[in-house]
């Protein structure tokens, strides 16, 4: 097996690494750690899907309740993580119109009411007008579908997390 | 069942208050939130319990990954939560002299590289003297009986918190 960097590190360095690939579950990461060595960057991405899926429904629940709203009042505050911030900038939600404001702003509180966690999409696989049309759509779904819609968005945003990680921590090891 | 103060909580409100009563764990509060409503404090304390019951191992290595050392990096660099700063004040680790927090330091890194996560213990529950000593003792379990001694001590950490914010925010409430 080639030797990653990830590999190499202490759970102290790997956490404040990989801490936030899952927004705000740094639990998650800590906890990964213990699956060590990894075999590959898929190797890694498999390890944190799998914990992810192995936890209960609340926990699943739990995760999607760490990330912020779309342009909400963490934007608003300037209290984003900084992964998120870009994510969210990238999207366009800090150029919206007013009016798209509005109507993510409408579409956010009735998908919370609806489901008590926050519409979670890949922001970066998304722009402005496919995210509102994704959560027109994703509010009829039932819990459960959604549940596995959010969780699977989860899943994008880390991988693409972890794809940063790599081009920043090791730019010329093959990953 | 009386209407209890946390049972009103929208999960938003809910993690803002409950967040760190599983240090950096803000995930476990945003999941336990779904067994709502609980009867009482008790039942509260019981629903983070169960929850962390049925993590895997390795879920419960992260949650220990996430606890900062005693008298370590975090406190000298003034990144400790709060929480966790007035813990281990409480617990005399501001204090320390320089004898004790060299021995600090020593114990902390042999009980890292033993069991891959830090020593965690109620702070309050113990002081300078207590702490070095159940270390002392603790660094010679097994890996098995150390993860759930640590877990039992992540248990009465939570305990106190969720005390604290009931008499900060519910002063005249019943518990």
């Amino acid at each position: 097996m080639e030797v990653h960097i990830f590999n190499t590190m202490d759970y102290e360095e790997f956490v404040r690494k990989f801490g936030n690939v899952v927004e705000r579950c740094p639990m998650i990461a800590a906890a990964v750690w213990s699956d060590r060595p990894f075999a590959s960057l898929e190797a890694l991405e498999s390890t944190f899907g799998d914990f992810i899926d192995l936890l209960l429904p609340s926990g699943k629940e739990g995760i999607l309740r760490c990330h912020p709203d779309l342009a909400g009042r963490d934007l608003v505050l300037g209290a984003l993580t900084s992964e998120s911030r870009s994510e969210q900038s990238q999207a366009g939600m800090t150029t919206l119109t007013l009016a798209q404001r509005s109507q993510l702003s409408e579409l956010n509180t009735s998908y919370k009411n609806r489901f008590h966690f926050p519409f979670v999409i890949c922001a970066r696989m998304n722009d402005t007008d496919t995210i509102i049309e994704q959560m027109t759509i994703r509010i009829h779904h039932s819990l459960e579908r959604e549940l596995q819609a959010g969780i699977g968005e989860v899943k994008k945003i880390c991988r693409l997390r972890l794809l940063d990680i790599f081009n920043q921590v090791a730019p010329s090891t093959k990953l």
